[in-house]
């Protein structure tokens, strides 16, 4: 992870070390640089287990939630040290653009911090909220050049929106992501106030196009995915009914053959001590996938 | 750790519940209490483990560092696996008096946030920071009732500032913790300058004073403690030399006998990464001397 290929700028800008710290014997990074898909300067956390300093790794890319940046995962996950232990890169970028001239609302589920990991096809946001292509093209391609990771290689999580994120990503691109899991995620928002606020200011009011970025109507458009989606969700969640639904996904898994785990975890609730409880699970899902 | 319990109202005012939430299948809460001994409300963070819910378990203290409140450890130092792998309760109050009429200094190493965990007696600061007996007395006592701990098995640790107070707590205080460790402590405060500006304001020039605040004095001074102190240190932090100085504690239980394990680690820093790549060691560290 020398210098020269961090400042290797091709397609996107250069990536800017901000701060590396050493951690459960890989190093924990955070980079900036700036996204030709956005727009903006981005930021993103990277571990790097100590593996790779032999050989190319698998990256592992995690999708915050609702109101976060790469930062609450990064201290609060607890996935350096599983990481470490199996040997994957474990990747969390920014949840939207941020900036001068990025618009914003005054809500927190919508605009900075809220993109939905969809490209905007609406003003003021399609400008800029272009995560989509950042996330599955520019990223990747951005990782795979100045990290040692194995190309094409990878697997998807993410908590919350993120959690939608990692599932409507990985069907709607395939061949991008090999594993997929995700915790609490918005299961099905074309159904939920949430995903109605975000998809009718990001896509318009034809909720067909909403529909393509909903991962429960995702499965029946387009099939199930080849590996089994790992899925956790606290029962004590207070966004589970009305926002979450997860029952949704599960019915719709079962229509089309998708295999699934979805865990009802007993007690838990929407935090980070809920992400950080069963990270070790997820990486090893996706470990055992693709190492 | 029913609301009875916690409601119980002995010594030190009520514990008042301001969060809960499941963690690794037992409890990480946040509470607060009026002490007795500081004149303030202080806040602390308890996680109790499964094994607790079928009988009391042995209690490890986290005292934590500059600029820290109950909150870093929490969030950031992921002790909640292991203290629920192996049973332990685990406390870390907040790092000092706060709140109307606490004094306070415009640096970030005195007053607010940066207590030593000394009992001050130089005005303005001995009316509240009186953190010995809040930590040495007050706070086990309140565990001991409202928690289900087995009475006087404690362990204390702590990082940097709170490595100090875990180390000279234990020394100054025997029979109160029967299992000790540090993460990067202030391992002679009389010969640093964090430690000439606290020692002087909270107890005057008298230098004689500050060595019964000084772990390798007290070493000198009282002699070893019974069991193995274990002190993790990173080479690459940048406190090291001007600050820490772990060699005049490695020099003074040499020369007491004082059996310790001081582990120079690699590339470390001062952060919390340092704190949660070690702090499954340290976690066993406790359980294996308190179980």
């Amino acid at each position: 992870m020398g210098e020269d290929s961090k400042q290797d700028g091709r397609e996107g800008g250069a990536l800017e070390t901000l701060s590396e710290r050493r951690c459960h014997g890989g190093v924990q990074g955070i980079y900036q640089h700036r996204s030709r898909a956005t727009g903006t300067t981005m930021r993103l956390s990277v571990f790097v287990p100590p593996q790779a300093a032999r050989a190319p790794v698998p990256v592992l890319y995690f999708l915050s939630g609702l109101t976060c940046s790469e930062e609450n995962f990064t201290v609060k996950a607890g996935a350096q040290r599983y990481a470490s232990e199996r040997g994957l890169i474990i990747v969390a970028p920014d949840t939207s653009p941020r900036g001068p001239g990025v618009p914003d609302d005054e809500g927190w589920d919508l605009g900075q911090a809220a993109s939905f990991y969809l490209d905007a096809t609406r003003a003021p946001w399609a400008t800029h909220f272009q995560m989509e292509s950042y996330v599955v093209r520019e990223l990747p391609a951005l990782i795979e050049r100045a990290f040692p990771a194995r190309p094409g290689v990878r697997g998807v999580t993410g908590h919350s929106m993120g959690g939608h994120g990692a599932l409507t990503l990985a069907l709607r691109n395939p061949g991008v992501f090999t594993s997929v899991s995700a915790f609490a995620p918005i299961a099905a928002p074309t159904k939920c106030p949430w995903g109605h606020k975000a998809f009718s200011a990001y896509l318009g009011d034809d909720q067909a196009r909403w529909a393509e970025h909903d991962a429960s109507a995702l499965l029946r458009a387009r099939g199930p995915l080849k590996g089994r989606i790992l899925v956790d969700q606290g029962d004590a969640d207070g966004f589970l009914e009305e926002q979450l639904k997860p029952e949704l996904l599960d019915a719709a898994c079962a229509e089309v053959g998708q295999a699934l785990t979805l865990r009802m975890q007993d007690g838990y609730d929407h935090s980070y001590y809920f992400v950080n409880t069963f990270m070790g699970d997820h990486v090893a899902h996706h470990a055992d996938a693709l190492l």
